[in-house]
Parts: structure tokens; C-alpha cells; sequence
């Protein structure tokens, strides 16, 4: 019998194409450098990087930017076997981003009927689920049919399979028809996942929990599937739930800010391979924080993912 | 306080055209008579006409058939406080039906961007689905957005409240994308529902149904929400199943058919009566068989639906 | 060599159902009778029943509506081999009728992606055209792609082959996604007609021609291809103006009305025939008027057309 | 009075992106230079660089791409009060490129629900059309509603008001829905306009050219409104033909080819060019050609557009 993968993620690969000049705005830039790109995307490429068995679910063009993705992914050692190429011309998505200072960057994004969105139900392979330890939906990939429905069958094909869901909320506005569909798709698989991670800003998506402390929404949660929940709130640090009662408070590390974005991937991917690991929410947590504070000192999201020791020298001389 | 209501329904409404020469194929009928009709709809309006205070919750187009189909619930008794009138356009769906002989009958569906389904989690009102005992979904309803979101909208908000949902499949080919999308949504809801009715061929419907014996199924399905589950046959009777272990076996009654269409709403409505009023699963069973037996005997659907008398000197009249 | 169509229609041909109950609002009406209609289908109607060789150009459902509609065209001796069967799903439109009063009668359309504009270039068979004395454009298949595009290849295959061309503008605002469409593609198409028919509030449909009097936009047209130009005014009558400066005046003539709709087909109908017999305008426009109150005199648009019996006798009895 | 503007284009604006890395696939590229680009945009600031006072009638995006295109128009001297900044989310479109030797270069287009395609009739300025002495309209935007109503439009106003058509086929089957819609649109466009420019495959998109000669399809346009015509055989040169019956043989120049993209633009910049500033249709062709060289040799499509200096200059060279 094959090894099972330790996590595999369903969601957006795309291209980021990231502004080489700083401090101005994009109209005057005139030079852009290419990097694989999406949150789940991204938070694979940290896990690889870091050490885990780890493969894509995804669905990508098939041109010269699809090839790319697929190549770079094999390169750091994501699986690279269930990614889709489109057979009906959707192009990969593209991310352009400036950094104007490093508080206020901005990116303008090409999401329009964009490959991800969809890879279909029929793309989602039953062994491949089963074959895997835990399963990261990204919540994006909520946002439109079929790619949708494909999230809904891995779901559904993840508790067939005692297979564990993390569900990641990572909301972009940009892809959904309505406030009021997030919300309703967010209930529906936070429900049904047994760990999930946002910012405070995420979880407010779901018109249940705005009103609710970070305590009372993972007390929600726990009456269904989840048993642990993870609430951000950027620089203020991050707060952890278990369904025992513990709470944990994460403090965010210091950093040399370039840029914001990539944060939370990195953060997530970090996060991920500590609750793989066996360690605790605790160290956890440290290892998240650690791994954003590197990656928002640098220029990119994907390519900038820090390796074990990287992390563990930062925890290291910050604690 | 308001009493509650006993059931309501979230689906189509629409208008039923049936031929009024019969054993001819259409494209050789000149005339047509018009009447409410789609499942829940008739469901509705068949609980209603045994006694039940009952509501539905869907949109019709703002023209003469909307307000035909709001106007025959409003005498029938079926509360209209939660029908929707359409603000853009679409109309409200149209079912031309043929009796080409009592064993053959046809129908012709105009159901293209059709009102019903613009229905939209914003016409789901939080109250009203609390101040009800039962929510009857129709699985038409999941067929596309923004009603699927509706629908699930009414379903989550059944959960908070702890109404009770019944989750009737009525399988409509003509408004699904694929075979696969329905598996997938039939699958999650009825997972979430009390109970669940269907024909065997709609249960079918259901990939991970679909090898399994009925009560394979009714066990599956117990391992999550519902707690009853019934599998129709057709004049084979159907199967009941209880969580408790049981297994009910219905008879279908001697009938003078006309047509075939409309017998599973009627026995619906029947059945749902019955187990609204209190009575055991084998009563119901009953009731349902009853209920379908006298509207196949007749021209319409929604206006055929029995009284409660009817029923029950039949069940008398055929135990 | 066969002989010559001496006219051949492009656009809809649908179902109309009306209301049998007259005098009452629709939601009020339960029964409905079934006849063929849409402009251009009920002016081939009428200039079959006049004894022209005629036919018909248009796409309707593979379904029972369809081979209704069909068949009628057969009864009538409407030439159908142009009559293309849509393959993918698309239902003929309905037209339900009601009559409120003779001067109050509304109508509700199901034109939701409907087969007629449906009617693709590829639909379009030259050697048809070619074999054609007059071809008849109505307008409303200009609304919508693939049947716009159907049009205007027609028109271009009419020019080629020197094949006369009547555009009767036939404007239904429910089709169109804005008026500045219609004003560019009826100006587009009536640049390049032979003759242009439509009421007054038709042409002012093109914005070009709207502050110009009737004569003005017969002299703006007369420098492109048109050399006749027809502009009705209803019960007022109709202007008609040919390229060699004569402008003749045509009297509506008494009815017994029992409702509006039909009377511009029949009018258009009996108009044509004139022309095609190759009567003087001034009796072409008798003709049309006469036809006219016949119709409006009857319950349904097509199955009223006249004879050219009855035409002549109430031009007799009008004069 | 103001002073006519010499050409105003009607069509897309959108930005270029080539790879700095040449001589490679660009999965294997990792930067990319900006340029503003599009058949038309190309030609407008090729006419701008050349001297003309030109105009730009286009949409763009309301972020930092289509910021950049407007300000680099200011600079260059385009006109650009007839630029639209699109208010529903369209974005500008992208072609990446890559150069895989001077005679293998492919792109890479993003032209989803792009905003030069969301140009509608309201957009267009019947005031500043009839203030031109010359109308340019690149065929691609015909492709899709609403441009396509705007450049039809734009036509019907050139007509009334005098300004004289040049048609530019610039085919992208990109953009259209089948080859038959093409064919229809570019027939009814070309029959309307003045002067018609393309290359010999693009002619070929008509289905009635097809099967003629060069010769034979200038004919046949003749019949119409056109009186030049120009068919471009690549390195083979061009012909040029008018209504009086002349036939001119453009030859190409010698290039020190860096990649073929932008030839066209840069031909029909300077032939355009040469023919507003009233020089002979045999001069106009050796600017053209002459101008097609420069560009070829260069890394973009835009800014690489010549002075008259060095057109002139290359011609002397060369002859």
C-alpha cells in the first residue's frame, strides 16, 4: 500500500506577478517578476518546503503560465498528480502587486472565469482523499460552481474516509456573487470541519458569528464537527480554541516588513506542519507566527516560504 | 406569541396547463386548463385541504399567473405572507401535461430562468422558519442559485431553532447542471435532515446510494441526522425505516387511473399529515397510499387533493 | 429550374394561448385556446391563405409546441423545409392573450431563451434565398444572437442575389437589451431594405428618424436602398411614400372590434400580397386595411387571416 | 470652430507584456516588461508619433493598468477625452509574449469580460465622430456586444457626417463566438467603409472572398461604398487597388527581424499616415512597409513606433 500524503490542499493555484520597482504605483511601474501564487498554493509550497508528504488539488490553463505553476510545484516537491489541466480555455489566475510602502500595498487581480474556479467535482479523486491524513479546503474556492461542488464531494469523500478537514477560511471578495453566500457556504463547512483557521475579519463573514465573542464562535463550533479553532488578528497576535476548554494566545514576532501580503499563508503553512508534527497548539502557534514574520520580510509569497530551521532559530532568538 | 405553523415548504409554485382532450398527443389539443402546480406547491396545498396551518416560502413572477398561483393558495389556506414577487422579470414555470392514455402521459416544462428558482437567501425569513414545527425542502429547490443557497440558508436556520426538516427529493432532471451535482447536494442535505422521502430511483440519484439495499441506505443515513426514512416503489408500495430499527412496509391502493402525475405529492402530503398529527409510521403509510390512489383518478393535481373523510373511508374501504 | 417562393419570412413562429374567458384580468380566466403565432409567422399565414407561395425561415423546439406549429404551417401550405428543429433544448415561445375589453387587452410572453432566436447562420441556405422573390425581415429576430446574425446573413445573401427585401420593424421591447440597440440595428437594416413597414412608433424606435415627420424619413431613407416606406398611424391610417415622390394616404376601415392584437399582421399580410400581385400601392393599402379589421373582428391572429374574397368584398362594401 | 482631428480609432487598448528573457519558452521567463498595446491603441500613437492630431475612442479599466494607458496616450499625444473608464469591474486586456526565436514568438492573451469589449453605443460621441476626418475601425471589436453596437454606431455617424472609414480587419479568433459571425460582420463592414486594410488570411475570414483573387475581391467591394483597398502578403508585400482600376505591388523592406508581433500596426500606421497627408497610395505603401520593418526589430509593438525621419530615412536606404 502506498504511503498516505500527510495533507493535501483543494483550492487556486495562479500567478503572482509582483512589481520589481518599490515605493511607487503600479502605473509607473514598468517591470513584474513571476511567482507561483494562491493561498492554498502557497501554503502547500510552505509545507513542502518544510518537510511534509503534500500534494495539489487543482485545476490549471493550458498555456505557458499552467506549465509553470505544474513545474515549479514538482521542483519543491508538491504532488503534482491531481492537478487538472483546463480543457476549455479558463486561464490561471493573475495577481499583480505593488508595494507602495511597506504598510500599503495592493494588488489588482485577473480572477474572470479563472481555471480554478473550475475544476469540477470530476477532477476530485476518491483514493486520493482517502490516501491523505488531512484535507485543506480553502475557502475561496467556495465561491463559484463547479469549483464549488468539486470542494463539497472532497468534503463529503473526507468524512467517508475518517480523512481530518482543516478548513481555511481565505476570504477574497473579488470571486463571490454575494456577502450572504459566503456566509451560508462558510456555516455550512466550518461545520463540518474539525480544525478551522481565520482572521477575526473572516469569521465576521459568517452573519452567526459577528456577533459573538472569538470564545463564544469556536463554543458554537465545538457542537458540531470542529475541535479546534484558530482566530487571527494580525499584529495583535492570534487566539486558539480546543474542544477540551484550553485557550491559547499567540503573539505575532517582530519583523522587518517589506509587504503584508503572503502573511497568512505563510502563517498557515507553519501551523499546519506543527499539528502534523505532533506538537502542541502552543508550539503551534509560535511556529505560525515565526513563519510570517520571515515571509513578510521578503519579496515574494511562494518563494520566500522558510525551511524548519529558519523557523526554529527565529522562535529561538525571540523567546 | 403567534402558534406556530405546523409545516412549511420552501420550492417551486408555478402553473400546471393540462390538456383537456385526452388520449391524443398534445401537438393535437387545442385546449388547456390552468392550475397551481410543482410539488411543494401541491404538497402545501394538500396538507392544507386535511387541515393543517401551513406556509410556503417562494418567489412567483410579478404578473397574472403570479398572482393566480397566490390567489388559489390564499383560498385553499395556505399562508402567502413569505411568497416573494419577483422584481426582475423572470416568470413564474409553466408544466403543459398530455394523457396520451392512462399508463403514458407527458408533460412539456417551460422552466428556463424560471421565478422560482430566484428565489434568494435575502426572501428567508429567520421567524418564520422558527416559528414552524417542520420545514419541508424540495430537492428542485437545490437545483440552482440563488434558490440552492436559499434552500440551505432555510436549512441552517432549521438547525439553530431546532425545526424539524423533511427532505423530499422530487428529482427534476430539466433544471440540474449534472447528474453529479445533484449526488452531491442530495447527499448533504439529506445527511442534515429528519426525514427523508423519496422514490427509489430518486435515492438513486446518490452515488454513494446508489449500490446499497433501501434499508443500507436508511442505516447510512442514520449514522448522521435523520432518524425516518422512506423509499417509495411505486405500485410495489414503499419501505419505511425508523432509527430505532424498524421496518415498515406500505401497500399501494387499488386505483382507477387517469394519469400517473401527481401521485408522490399527494401521498406526501398525506403522510407528512399524519405524522404532524401524532400517528404511528405504519398509519402514515397508510394515509400516503390513500391520498396518491384518489388523485391518480383524477384530472389535476393540486385541485384533486383530498380531505381528510376522502382518506380515510378509502383506507376503511381497502383494509 | 423549381419556381420561385414569391415570399419567404425570417423570424418567430410561436404558440399563442388565449384566454376563452373574455372580458375578465388573466389570473381570473382557467381555460386557454392553442393557435400559431408571432408576426412573421402569422403574415406567412396570411399570404398563404391569400394564395401566395410562400415560406418560412425559423427555429423552433424539438417538442410537442413545435410539431404543432409545423404542422399548421403544413395545413396551410406555408413551404417548412426551412424550418430548423432546435437541438439544444430551446422551447418556442407562448404568448398567453387575454381580453379585457375590446380596447383593454394585455398579453404575457415566455420568451426566455426561446428557439426562435435561436435561428443561427448556419441555418441560413442560400440557394433558398436565391430562390426567392421577397424576403421578409421582422425586426424582433434582430433582438438577440445567433437569429441577428441569421438576419443579417440573409439580408447580405438577398442583396447577392437581387432578391427584394421587406422589413417590417415588428418591435417587441421584451427581446432587446436596450433601445440604443434597437435604433442601430433597425437603422442598420432599413438602410438597406427595398421596403420599410411599421407603425409610427416604430420607426421612432430609430433615433435618427424620431424628430423627423413622416415625409422626412421617407427622403432620409429614399438615399440608401429603400423605395418604398409605409408608416401606419392605427385607427388614424397610414402614410405611404415611394421614391418617385408620391405620397399616398390609406384609410383604416370600420370594425366590430373585439381586441387590437393581429391587426398589424394581417395588414402587412394583405399589403404584401397586393404588392406581390403587383397592385398599385394605393390598392395595396385598401388591402391591408381591410385585412386588418377582419382580424381585429375575431378571437386569434392567425386562424382569422382572411381570403382574398372576403378582402375585396368589405373594400366593396368600405368604398 | 476646433480644428478636425486627422484620425480617431475605434477599438481596443490594452497592455502588452514581454518577456525580457528571449530565445526561450516562458514557462521559462521570469520577467516581463509593460507596454501599452492592442491593434488600434498601437496604431494610434504610431499615426501620434508620425505627427497627426488622433483620438482614441476606447474603454478601459478603472485601476492602475488602465491608468497606465491613458497617461502613456497623454504623453505620446493621443487624445483621450473619448476614453471610458469602465465602472462595472472589466479589466484591461493582457498579452504576454515571448520570443522563442525571430521566427517563433507566440502569445498569451487575457481577454475575459475584458473592458474594451464592454465599448457600448453610449460611449460614442456623435459630435467628436463628426469633428474627424477619419474614422478607424479594427475589426476585433466587432467581435462581442456592446462593442460591437458601438463601432456600428460610430459607422452609422461616420455616414451621416461625412468622415471617411478605414476598415482594419485585425482578426483575433480570440474574441469570436465562430468564424460564421465573423464572416457576417466583416462583410457588412466592409461593404460601408472607404478604405479596407487587411492581410490576405484576414480577407479570407469572409466567406465570399474566399474563393476570389486579390483583384476579384476589390471588385466586388467597388460595387459598394470602398475605393482602396490593400491585401497584405507578409514578406511577399501587399497589393493596393482603386476604383479607378489601379493596381499597386508593395514590396517589404529588409528587417533585422527580432520577432514578427506589431508589423501590421506599424504598417497601417505609416500607409494611414502617408495617405491623410494626401501622398500617393504608392508612397503610402513603401511608408507602410518601411515602418513594418523598424518594428520587427525591435523588442515592442508601441513604443518601438518610428519617426517620419526614420521612415523616410529606411526608404532612401532601400530604394
Amino acid at each position: 500500500m502506498t504511503k498516505k500524503k500527510q495533507i493535501v490542499a483543494i483550492g487556486r493555484a495562479a500567478v503572482d506577478l509582483n512589481a520589481n520597482e518599490m515605493n511607487r504605483p503600479m502605473e509607473e511601474t514598468s517591470t513584474f517578476t513571476k511567482y507561483v501564487g494562491g493561498s492554498p498554493a502557497n501554503i502547500m509550497i510552505g509545507t513542502a518546503k518544510l518537510g511534509l508528504d503534500v500534494g495539489m488539488i487543482t485545476n490549471v490553463s493550458d498555456d505557458q503560465h499552467g506549465k509553470f505553476i505544474t513545474n515549479y510545484f514538482e521542483k519543491i516537491g508538491v504532488d503534482t498528480s491531481q492537478i487538472h489541466v483546463d480543457e476549455n480555455g479558463h486561464k490561471s489566475g493573475l495577481t499583480f502587486t505593488e508595494i507602495k510602502s511597506p504598510k500599503e500595498s495592493s494588488i489588482l487581480m485577473y480572477r474572470e472565469e479563472v481555471a480554478d474556479l473550475y475544476l469540477a467535482p470530476e477532477h476530485v479523486n476518491e483514493l486520493y482523499i482517502k490516501n491523505s491524513e488531512y484535507l485543506l479546503i480553502s475557502g475561496t474556492a467556495l465561491a463559484k460552481s463547479p469549483s464549488r461542488e468539486a470542494v463539497i464531494k472532497a468534503l463529503l469523500l473526507a468524512k467517508k474516509h475518517d480523512v481530518k478537514v482543516i478548513f481555511e477560511l481565505d476570504y477574497r471578495p473579488y470571486s463571490w456573487v454575494s456577502e450572504e453566500e459566503t456566509s451560508i457556504y462558510y456555516e455550512l463547512v466550518a461545520d463540518q470541519a474539525d480544525v478551522v483557521i481565520g482572521t477575526r475579519d473572516e469569521f465576521d463573514m459568517v452573519e452567526r458569528y459577528k456577533p459573538l465573542t472569538d470564545k463564544e464562535i469556536s463554543e458554537l463550533l465545538f457542537k458540531s464537527t470542529p475541535h479546534l479553532v484558530v482566530i487571527k488578528h494580525g499584529v495583535q497576535g492570534s487566539n486558539a480554541f480546543d474542544k477540551e476548554g484550553n485557550v491559547f494566545e499567540g503573539k505575532a514576532f517582530k519583523a522587518n516588513v517589506v509587504k503584508t501580503f503572503g502573511a497568512g499563508d505563510s502563517y498557515a503553512a507553519a501551523f499546519i506542519y506543527a499539528l502534523v508534527k505532533g506538537k502542541s497548539v502552543e508550539e503551534a502557534l509560535k511556529y505560525g507566527a515565526a513563519s510570517a514574520a520571515i515571509v513578510v520580510s521578503s519579496h515574494s509569497s511562494s518563494e520566500a516560504m522558510p525551511t524548519v530551521d529558519k523557523i526554529e532559530n527565529l522562535i529561538k532568538e525571540q523567546s
